[in-house]
């Protein structure tokens, strides 16, 4: 018999069921008898041996279904030594949760920070296997993560609707698209929405030549120009500032976000009326789109196969269309960003498309 | 022959070309032979002259797309009389233009404001056949006006997104829903989306009101709140305001839009971690929903009808499920609200919902 | 205390379990403590006494669920009074059922079928309460169904889909509709997706005036032709057979449906390809549209009034934009139908759709 | 400067507009001019010299249209050889066309069939760059083609349809999904969608071990089972047959396609009630997918860049996620099946799906 935990950990997203199913579906399916404990919010929930038992019914109908049926919760990873109120110390409980209940492994779901948690406790020895989730699709040792091309759908949606408004009105739109410090989400949702303008985390941005970009469309005759910005653009004078200096220079920042700021800047310098639109958390949310069901359901069943085969401290990824097992060590700690120079900025360049830079 | 004048104006909504295409198909079945002038951007394609002729292929194809193939604009009815930065007297550069052309009617697509300068250009004695288009269902005389349903499922689409990921996390999210000063986009977004509170513009909401319903829901073991919240909401201390007095007190206000004041006051109260969405003019665009390509191009065959029998003077509208015509005197300058003690107000307090009050 | 059976018959459809948990919200939200008893596969839940007990808890996260949570089945009505193959007499044991467990009182969801039934069960003294579900909006009584505009919405994806398709390629393509003997869902979703032809059981058609409208538009230049058929569809001399005459010439029939009769029409007098697409069941499926999300929740929440009152004998349904009560003896075996001469064909014709009449 | 001739040819799919689009927007951002022919109806627009000239003004707007600007006609490989009903030679009357307007070269969009000739053209020394599009993905030498994300998303949401009513029933429920000879739309649909069995062209079934799984689901509780079925499904006794001896019992085969025979068996077999829903032409409609949008756009942008530098003679595709060009000549008459022992047929299998082998 095993014993399996589960949870899923950091900002939620589509498809963490289709995965969470397909692991389950696998053990179910094998002649060896399972039982998974559902660990509830995260990390949170193996500290606090807050779980419940899970049967294969628990996972029947959710293939669809966003979100997460075992809740989730940021734990930050940088506090994660540090004792809680009550000084527990954090990565002690979830070992002892761990053995109290006598488990196999545990199945960890999520992002950069949950994967430097579960390398930790790898470290601590626990049996670890992971799964790659998150829509900035910045993980290290998978070429895709499971609910960013779901979020692509959700932010490509909404620069098409911004398009029909856009193009009756002749005014500048910026699309604020999330993924944290890295832009795969808005240059892929910027190309597949048509947006004229893409600013990336990864290519510092000029105002200047973002004014041009938008004159020269206006010189043209276009009658409007749509900007897709990343949560994490940023300018190259801000690029060049120390993190501390940064962080100065933020604290007066009035603008509840980047967008806002390249708005006011473009208005100032061209006078033209600028419209910000924040999808926020609706990127995360809703089914998951069909690429990432398969997807995650084939992560799930291999996940459950290393398992069977008691092959842990791997984060199961693809590589070239195969999927593959990633040594959590080579995972853990790394950010898989935008190259400047790759092939699909380049393209993206030759269609037209400004990243301002 | 008939020499048809059309344009749109304000705000675009979704099925605006729906309804044009209604007309057209209408006239060109006819026996009669018909020219279409199209004015560019609303009223200023009249005020100066800007035109194209339009054929029955300009209109094919077009039921399904967003936007308006005329362009728009608003022309602030405040300042019609007003003469333009070169001294252009507005409405008697429209009445010029009118009889210039030999125009046999104006056919203007738009809402409250496009029918304050429409029924002032009747006034002027010309011939006019209006059609109701805007998201905010706000227009006096007709049940219903085109791209309100089409902004329903946006906003509700965003709040089933949001439902997901709430549910994950355990927080308070806010979803900003457009509408002017009127809730009717809010509350059937609201209902329709399972929102657990909604406050709109026509019943003012008082925030420990508000607090107590989602600490109620708390205590019930519900892990998350999600408000719908109208851009026109407004506090019941701020509805005790002068107009005058509200405007000194917004000088002031540092949050960009009513969602952020609405959700820094409950993170203040509650402690909880509030998320605020602005879906923002994607609730504009997109193609039109089926009930609105229905309604749009029955509403365009009647104006057809109307302008084949000559009968001006008024909007065409929707009355108890029958297509009928309502004098423009009628419309103009009046605004539907929604009516706090509406059974459908009520049918939402018996369902659970909170507004506030 | 309130006891109250609830229950779901016949083809299923979206907005079920919205209209359901209306119900339940309301009386949970009421005073009195009440106790929900769910039969399970329609009537022959009540018939053989499959339940279960349902809380609060049960109707939480399906306003936006597909199908319904209490499984539905078809009892033909002809056969109610039949012994069923053990010869259990089926009226008797509902009966029994409702006054073993003391109900005081069914809520009954359904179509014309349930209807009959409910209306049956009130005559032999039951407490009655039912709500009005068919994709088919053919339900005497109501101005609208719930389900009806979640499948229009359906239907017209699919004729835009089959757009996009048959512009590129130059043929006639036939979108074969729901809707049983009426034709409200094919009439809507031809005029919302541009059918060029919609034929319906009301209006029946020549197939020699459907060939004409097919050439008419191929002399104009148009590439293809859209036909949205209604599986009810009949041709003129098909309309003159009696019943039994009609059902003897059907046995003989090789065509699987309709559609496919008059593609093989077409084809053989315009020798131009003709394809067939049949969306079926997939138009009651799928989460419910806004629209019928509100309708279902209103119509629900007024249902769960009548029962708090003890008003026992009515369908709640809409008339005229306001939610009333109709005595189930006024619904019972009744059909509404398309009037051929209503507003709405004739607005249809004037936008140049032919019914091939 | 640089003529270019462009043609879509076979059945047309999502995203076709937005590759040659991506083709166009290169060139023209390119220093040299660039003339483009685009022959309309595919091959047919060649052979006879039917042609209009594009500016880029005709590719804005459309990277989100669905089908193809062009129009586009399936002209048999087979019969491109033989002369038409007036003795033309079609093979010279396209070299003539391309030689008298002085081409540089022509980009052909098109899937299998297209590609036998567009290699055909080539071998007559005509320049030819090719574009991978077909919703099968059945090309040789491309790890995708465009049109096949978007195909799959509209199968997909077909079964998830079914699912919601379905699971209301107790059925059998048959989605048969389009890819002529290959199972890649059946495979990814199926697993996205959640079905039960999936039957493929390349894993000939077993009508036994169907019923078998069906069974097997009954037993378990399960209310109903879906089977997603390839249009191009076959027996294992018909596999076994040569070409001949299956044409021959073709002939008497009373079923209009391979879902009804496939329901027909199993209906006889269980005594379950079964239902087929077949999406067909809607697979190939609609707006292209945002995945499908990116790739198609890439794709067209690395084709503007072959023509560019003068390198002809190649099918732009993707290989292990890089855009690689691939010689016409090995991709022309090859065919990319489902590989039986693949890695996501195993993957599918540890998840419980049933392939009826």
């Amino acid at each position: 018999m095993k014993r399996i935990g589960m949870l899923t950990s950091g900002g939620d997203c589509q498809a963490l069921n289709a995965a969470m199913r397909g692991v389950v579906k696998t053990l179910a399916n094998a002649d060896e008898e399972v039982e998974i404990y559902g660990f509830l919010d995260g990390y949170r929930g193996l500290i606090y041996g807050n779980f419940r038992m899970l049967s294969s019914s628990d996972f029947s109908g959710i293939l669809t279904k966003g979100g997460t049926i075992l809740g989730s919760s940021r734990t930050p990873f940088k506090l994660i030594r540090e004792p809680d109120e009550n000084g527990v110390d954090k990565v002690e409980a979830m070992k002892q949760n761990y053995h109290k209940l006598k488990l196999d492994c545990l199945v960890i779901l999520g992002g950069n920070g949950t994967h430097k948690t579960a390398n930790l406790l790898r470290e601590e020895g626990l049996n670890v296997v992971t799964l790659p989730k998150t829509i900035d699709n910045d993980l290290w040792g998978t070429d895709m993560t499971f609910g960013f091309q779901s979020a692509v759908d959700i932010a490509t949606e909404c620069i098409d609707c911004i398009h029909t408004t856009a193009s009756s009105h002749g005014r500048v739109f910026i699309v604020e698209v999330m993924g944290h410090k890295v832009g795969w989400l808005t240059l892929n949702a910027g190309m597949a929405g048509g947006a004229d303008i893409i600013l990336l985390p990864e290519i510092p941005y000029d105002i200047n030549k973002v004014v041009e970009a938008i004159k020269k469309r206006t010189e043209r005759g276009s009658r409007f120009t749509i900007l897709a910005v990343a949560e994490g653009a940023i300018s190259k004078e801000d690029a060049k500032l120390s993190k501390k200096e940064y962080k100065e220079k933020m604290k007066n920042n009035p603008y509840p976000s980047v967008s806002y700021e390249v708005a006011a800047k473009i208005q100032k310098l061209t006078g033209q009326e600028v419209r910000v639109t924040v999808p926020g958390h609706t990127q995360r949310g809703g089914s998951p789109c069909p690429y990432d069901r398969v997807f995650a359901s084939r992560l799930g069943a291999e996940a459950g196969k290393l398992i069977l085969k008691g092959e842990y401290g791997f984060m199961v990824g693809i590589k070239n269309r195969e999927i593959v097992k990633v040594p959590l060590e080579d995972v853990a700690g790394k950010l898989k960003m935008v190259d400047p120079d790759a092939t699909i900025v380049k393209e993206a360049k030759l269609l037209g498309i400004s990243f301002g830079d």
